[in-house]
């Protein structure tokens, strides 16, 4: 699958609103980078992971610390070039492909925007299958990778390298105490991988499944009276076993933001445009955690939540969100893998605090007669 | 110079103090981690810098953190001696030698207690004549060598390296937050330089000064009636043309100490033992800064101020003052080195927001016509 056309950069920026969920940085800024080298006439190849050999040589890249700050530091391209050459000279190989490491948001398209600076194919794969705040909250690093070596640098070259961890937890801690004194805002190559690990411990296809998504919003706009129709059923396309349905169709009646110990942590409060007594509500810590319906959960962490423009189904990121917005708000499975139990531990509801148990959305579903 | 037996380093141990000014942490850890070494047989030679090669390779290794958990990480060796193999790794060359980043405190003892084990020499030199909080206080930094690469590593393994850094202040504030995470001590391999670097941009003779001031006391204890005498008089040796004084003889009536953004405040108050108006102040930031008699300055740093038991001449840690001790409180002046412009600013008055400028001690006690 071929990026080379302004188009297609934009469907796919658009599924990755929609797969961050509400978080993952606006992916505007990997846009614009990923255009520019479309606009020289490059483009990169997203391949399929079992085109990979068992002993290729794959890494993540990805932007690390609060998008805000991505706007002032456009160099993203000759740090990311930079750390992929480190990364080779420390393991003493050339890299072969680039995997994201999450496919909601930004970081799944800053590695397109190096593959084609660099002429290196992505694989149609990630480590999240959506956006979390944590580089340990991949399924490499459940089922036993370790992000370490992990390369850090900012546009100003300073550089860091966290060698060795006992958890890749402790390497979250430590690359976002760095990145708080190189600027808030650094570019890092980790993860490194095999072929054989990518086959095994990423969720593939999610890259596709992105370019569909925002390909099939598009499309559905004009082709559907109602384009959430065309939505629904390129995200449960039954190859992929995700259930998806809208949680909920009203209006913002109110948001808390807070900013406390590095967490973006906000209550976005609903009601229904026809019934005002209908009240919808999501909690957010970076990412959509958990949205309850009068009072009862629907949809939780690790399956997928987005608010979608209720006319055009344009899913628009957690920062956007603002006072009398009309929303339709969505409801998606995770990929099978990420609710396995280990995955779970990891990325699961506890992982942030919360007290309600990790239910699937479709048996949430079943239980309430909604489906 | 051979450290082979217990009172060596028990004198070692006892200068580390009087030079740490207060701060540096305790130097009792590392004496013991020594005399284990020379226990087991082992020694470790403190060699002229002038017998370096000009291309030999020399590196500092210091322990970064708060002291008071050392005690808890006693693994100390096993890591300094990894922490040597992987700057060896890393640059392609053995060590030839290692030089204390500090001579006072803990951080003069670590690297004699490293070369013991490892069976390489000490530098007599260090980069600070003193103790001081941060790793870019060093004349090595100020004439042009970067602690980078500098390694990183805690008793559990976890391990990075800062490659490149625009500043040694950079490497300080990065090395600080990565210790926070890592427990809140760690040790480093840093500031790898030229034997050729060590004979310009270090204090030379630091660690003899240090061992001669500790067996001083303990010889004057014996032979004077007065071991201060016998102290100021090795303190003052003509060579090296420092001046010295004993600033002020009382007792601590008070001490605010606080704990503020990762340092250590405090002011310590003192009275003249016959005469209660007779006021003597001892402001701190981890290190003794400035001291103030009936609120004139008479010693500010970089020239080093040091708290001794009155009877014993024993130095005395800032940590360990305590309400109604009597003290004999010395000023030194520092090397003359510490005092050229280019140094007084990375670690003058004003790099510790002191709004007193710096005037040398001597200068200070014509003016006042104290000498």
């Amino acid at each position: 699958m071929r990026i080379d056309s302004v188009q297609s950069i934009k469907d796919l920026a658009r599924g990755a609103v929609l797969l961050g969920t509400g978080g993952g940085g606006d992916p505007y800024v990997g846009q614009l980078l990923l255009q520019q080298e479309v606009g020289r006439g490059r483009h990169v190849d997203i391949i399929d992971a079992q085109s990979l050999d068992d002993d290729a040589f794959v890494v993540s890249v990805a932007g690390i610390g609060a998008p805000t700050v991505l706007v002032e530091h456009l160099q993203a391209k000759g740090v990311c070039q930079r750390l992929l050459s480190r990364m080779e000279n420390y393991l003493g190989r050339k890299v072969d492909a680039i995997i994201p490491a999450e496919v909601g948001g930004l970081n799944s398209i800053i590695p397109l925007a190096l593959g084609a600076q660099v002429g290196l194919p992505v694989v149609d794969g990630d480590g999240m299958g959506r956006a979390f705040p944590h580089i340990e909250m991949v399924t490499f690093s459940v089922y036993g990778k370790t992000a370490c070596p992990m390369f850090i640098e900012n546009e100003l070259g300073d550089s860091v390298i966290i060698e060795r961890c006992t958890s890749d937890r402790k390497a979250e801690d430590i690359a976002r105490a760095v990145t708080g004194v190189l600027g808030g805002m650094v570019y890092s190559a980790l993860y490194p991988m095999s072929g054989a690990d990518v086959k095994e411990k990423a969720i593939l296809g999610s890259m596709s499944y992105c370019l569909e998504i925002g390909r099939g919003i598009r499309r559905a706009r004009l082709e559907c009276d109602d384009p959430f129709e065309g939505l629904l059923q390129i995200l449960q396309q039954p190859a992929l076993d995700r259930h998806a349905r809208i949680l909920f169709d009203g209006k913002i009646v109110d948001i808390n933001r807070e900013t406390r110990d590095g967490w973006h942590f906000a209550t976005v409060e609903m009601r229904g445009l026809e019934n005002p007594d209908d009240q919808f509500q999501i909690e957010v810590q970076n990412e959509y955690l958990v949205a309850r319906h009068n009072g009862e959960v629907v949809c939780i962490v690790p399956d997928l939540i987005a608010t979608l423009d209720r006319e055009s189904a344009e899913p628009i990121t957690g920062e956007k969100l603002k006072y009398g917005q009309r929303l339709k708000v969505l409801g998606l499975a995770a990929a099978p893998i990420m609710r396995r139990p280990e995955c779970l531990a990891v990325f699961g509801p506890q992982a942030f605090g919360l007290k309600a148990p990790f239910v699937p959305l479709e048996e949430r579903d079943k239980t309430s007669g909604r489906q």
